[in-house]
């Protein structure tokens, strides 16, 4: 059996990046020949995980189908957000915690979706069923995903499982679940080096809403006008983007993970609309968003709803 | 909360009326309001089991969206497969072990495929994750999913997951699997009082190939000449069907459940391209397939590839 590659998707995060990492591990002790690989670059809360828990950052790949035949996803299964080249190999198995939408495959696979808040907290319960053993350091990583996705147990995502997959994992990895995840969050919301272009391009995925091609991207910032200071050289750099790739809408997310309040950049044809969805009107290309802190629970299906 | 539907797919077969049931009872005991309901009539074959472990049929119900806002969806996933009514109602959870096609949600869910032989293997693990413990009668409904979705084991879908089920629940059923289940597929295969048009609807499921729109129906038989005599009255039929329909194929399989082969009637106006994706040449309409007895991995993989 040749090498099966596990990976989350492009701007990996957190949850990602970890669950690669921590899935090809479990696959290797139930006699896998598994490899963690990712798409992008690591972010720096990402990074503050691994450097913690002393692990590598996966390979990064580029056409999929010019590296494996066989393929795992994790964290994801929307095609436009996997691998170039997914399209040409064959996925043997998803672990994701998202909605499913263009999805296809032609065989039966094993496919593990829950609606709950981590794709560490599913992968928590596998390693039960399959009666392996989990690591500290591996336990450490799948907490780190926890607190990621979760923003440390307070997003409406999170689910009564990831916080007691959390602290049966911090237990493992004998860490302090809040004093480590605040260290990581704020490790991820430090932007000071980064880019406008990096700002954009971290955390960023493609969906359709309707007819519309949207792009939602999302940071994490301790002060959001560290972000919003900028305005008018993001409103230029999303524009020629937007322009660039045809796209009906692209939605910036400015997340302030001490109050758990956002605020919204908003550019396209449907940008009015898509401010509606929230009944909110567009001021200037910004809208506020109090309370909203999940891309997946509190925006994705607003948009859907709004933009159909 | 309002009650969930549970149901298999239209056409059902012994695993979609028994998985609904079978789920529909484990969500009860987790404190679910839960009711099993199927899509259409019950076939010999599964009327024997149901009688033999003492269950009467799920009801049966027409468009999904005037009976309950919430379903969970059994032995299947595709839309053209499921329910009228599908898209306007929440699918919250999928137990299945066919591909992954025509199928999306706006929202995460709890979706669980396995590639196994039949749903109830699936179900088998998830009552063991529950701490459900599977009652006599329950468990023989189980294993007659199971005999009846691998051909008593001999289907290339068999694997060994589905034997070791098979053999568990066969004992806490208290039931010899391989003489209850030759008896169990006879009576499927008794088509004595079925007419030709129930034959031809029996256990038939819409697919698309690339552009193509197929339906595949198989009958199981102990001796395909009480099928194969009638052709020429099959064929018209067919052709109204398909003509009615707007297909562009009906591949009817008549599988030979004590030699396991089978024999198809292709129609269609891609009925030439379907035959050859098997390496054959339609003759008269009939194509013979040895060995051939699983639709899922079997025909569908080969027509898939051959009709791109």
């Amino acid at each position: 059996m040749s090498k099966v590659l596990v990976f989350g998707h492009k701007s990996p995060d957190t949850d990602t990046i970890t669950s690669a990492i921590v899935y090809a591990y479990l696959k290797q002790q139930l006699g896998v020949d598994a490899e963690a690989v990712r798409l992008g670059e690591v972010n720096n809360e990402t990074q503050f995980a691994l450097d913690k828990f002393g692990f590598e950052a996966p390979r990064l790949i580029g056409n999929v189908a010019e590296e494996a035949a066989d393929v795992i996803l994790v964290d994801h299964n929307e095609r436009q957000q996997s691998a170039d080249g997914i399209e040409l190999v064959k996925v043997t198995e998803v672990i994701d915690h998202h909605r499913i939408a263009n999805f296809e495959t032609s065989d039966p696979l094993y496919y593990r979706a829950e609606p709950v808040g981590c794709t560490a907290t599913i992968l928590n319960k596998i390693f039960k069923e399959n009666n392996v053993e989990i690591p500290a350091n591996i336990a450490g990583l799948m907490l780190s995903a926890i607190v990621s996705d979760t923003l440390l147990f307070k997003s409406p995502t999170c689910t009564e499982q990831d916080v007691k997959a959390g602290k049966e994992l911090a237990e493992i990895a004998g860490v302090n679940a809040d004093e480590y995840g605040l260290a990581m969050l704020k490790a991820g919301a430090d932007l000071s080096d980064k880019s406008l272009e990096d700002l954009l391009s971290l955390d960023a995925k493609e969906f359709t809403f309707g007819e519309a091609k949207a792009v939602i991207a999302q940071v994490n910032a301790v002060d959001v006008n560290d972000v919003l200071g900028r305005k008018d050289e993001l409103l230029n750099l999303i524009n020629e983007y937007v322009a660039d790739n045809g796209l009906n809408l692209y939605f910036f997310v400015v997340t302030d993970i001490l109050n758990n309040d956002s605020t919204a950049i908003v550019v396209g044809s449907v940008a009015e609309e898509a401010a509606r969805s929230f009944g909110k009107e567009l001021a200037d290309h910004v809208v506020e968003l109090p309370g909203v802190v999940s891309r997946k629970k509190q925006i994705i299906p607003v948009l859907t709803e709004g933009l159909q």
